[in-house]
């Protein structure tokens, strides 16, 4: 597949606009390049290599001689135009949880199970965003030690909840600083200056959805099926990087230095671990920026065979539009 | 010892200010009241029950006639005037980490282990925020069912670190709003839309002092010296309260409805769960309130016999001026 023609779905969009960027800084070839977006959008410009293209309605005939679309704009637009795009010959990369779970629908992070992405039906899922960035500092150790259970909180960002996300808390922040009423849309109360412990809706477990795709999707794409994984997932208000504290239970007998070394030779993720010089990753480490870092690794003090770390990754970027555009670097 | 003399050492603080509130809210009986802080702050007037005091400088003369004296002004100045405080016949309550793990020192948490604090050898310690603020949701079903392994991670307020961390907060948040530089003084990078994974000096062992606090003082508070407890502190960009996600495995089998009421009747703290109707406890819920909130209370997927669940609380105050009140009021 030389120079495909790519669409995006959800081209207005937080991740659409990040594909944007990865698919330019990557150098992916391009024959044509079409911007799909609700009727709202069409019409509108954007700018892709220094050329104007104008957004087109997306509709059941949006994928007549696309060959990769990929789709950011939430389950429901890749529900109804998922298949079409299929259909009509296209690979699509799919960014929401529509299809992530069903069979013959690989479930891909490049770096870990990249020739999964080779087994697909027309549709390949991209994983949730805690889930990639989780598992970016997790494969290494896991490749070696082989995980049983994880236990882990995360510190989402608004990215996680699209361009909406980040503008309420912009707006939250500038009102409160100007004294003036904040306005709540897209979370149940205020963000800003505030930490939400819900992410996604709750299932009858007392888990909400988010939580369970790190043990759901885990499980699929390490080919591990009996992982288990209990989860909180936060909202924090911080604009773009997930960070996640997770303590992870292995089958044999882990190492602090190795796990160190595992994790840098592996791809897409680096250590940033040096405590006695105040050197950790933060959320803004890894803002606008490829690769996840780990930090505070450690010897954990509670369960047998286990080791405790700290990984970031930008939510956008490596838990959403770059792993999409690294499936469909794969499929070249 | 009706209306006794008090003393607060580091009236200016965070948390001296709030002591102020609480002995004033709670119509603590008082004979005389004493401010004391560094010679910078004395001669400076506080507001007490419609009457200016004058700040006294805090010397080894400072406690002459006082009944109780009430430390928040840091470790160091607790081990340079505790004694002296103590000598000249008061009980200090100290709100510092340096008495704390000190035999014949009692570790209280007023609903917790109130009768701890009548063997006192003339100083009681005040827990760590953290830590009292997860017991508060933790020890009425440690009651019931034995607590042996907690894993947790923290979102704690700037306020932890005093003023001081309040201020930098605000002013890097107008920084950014303005345009201008943010100024970094109190934690390692910016805190201001970030998420910093260290709070307190890292150990040996990869954990942070403050980290290790819950285990330690933990044991203490719990009278359960085999309790185990692996931690994650984060410092988030919210003012005044902490949050904490708990999993927690007892010896006996747990039961969340049981749970739920078992957290209703202690005192203190209160349950704020309804997933389904969108109910749990945020940061700010309890800004500025005495009772600390658990929610997300739910069977872990992980563990045996464990239990998830969602702890917040204000931390200048259950974290740290009321629960010192609270051990002022069992002297009575």
């Amino acid at each position: 597949m030389v120079s495909p023609n790519i669409a995006i779905v959800g081209i207005t969009g937080a991740v659409g606009q990040e594909m944007l960027n990865c698919l330019e800084s990557r150098d992916f070839p391009i024959n044509e390049l079409r911007p799909l977006a609700s009727t709202r959008s069409a019409g509108k410009k954007i700018n892709f290599r220094n050329e104007e293209i104008v957004i087109q309605e997306l509709t059941n005939k949006s994928f007549e001689g696309i060959d990769i679309a990929l789709f950011s704009a939430g389950g429901n637009i890749s529900k109804e135009f998922g298949e079409s795009a299929a259909s009509a010959g296209a690979v699509v990369i799919d960014n929401s949880s529509a299809f992530r779970m069903d069979e013959g629908v690989p479930l891909v992070v490049p770096e870990i199970n990249p020739n999964d992405a080779l087994n697909h039906n027309g549709i390949i899922a991209n994983p949730n965003c805690t889930t990639i960035i989780t598992l970016m500092g997790l494969n290494p150790l896991h490749q070696k030690w082989n995980a049983l259970n994880i236990i882990a909180s995360s510190y989402q960002a608004v990215s996680g909840s699209g361009a909406q996300g980040i503008k309420e808390l912009k707006s939250q922040i500038s009102a409160i600083h100007e004294g003036k009423e904040i306005e709540t849309n897209v979370y149940p109360c205020q963000i800003a200056h505030n930490v939400i412990p819900q992410v996604d809706q709750f299932l009858e477990n007392g888990y909400t959805k988010e939580e369970m795709k790190m043990e759901n999707e885990g499980r699929k794409i390490l080919d591990n099926p009996s992982l288990k994984a209990s989860v909180t997932c936060v909202r924090v208000p911080v604009y773009r990087s997930h960070s996640i504290a997770a303590t992870v239970q292995f089958e044999s007998t882990p190492n602090v230095e190795e796990a160190k070394i595992l994790i840098k030779e592996a791809e897409g993720v680096n250590v940033m671990d040096d405590p006695e010089s105040g050197i950790f990753p933060t959320t803004l480490d890894t803002t606008e920026k490829d690769e996840c870092l780990v930090g505070r690794l450690r010897e954990d003090i509670v369960l047998e065979n286990s080791l405790s770390f700290w990984v970031v990754g930008d939510q956008v970027r490596k838990g959403a539009a770059l792993n999409a555009v690294q499936i469909a670097e794969l499929l070249k």
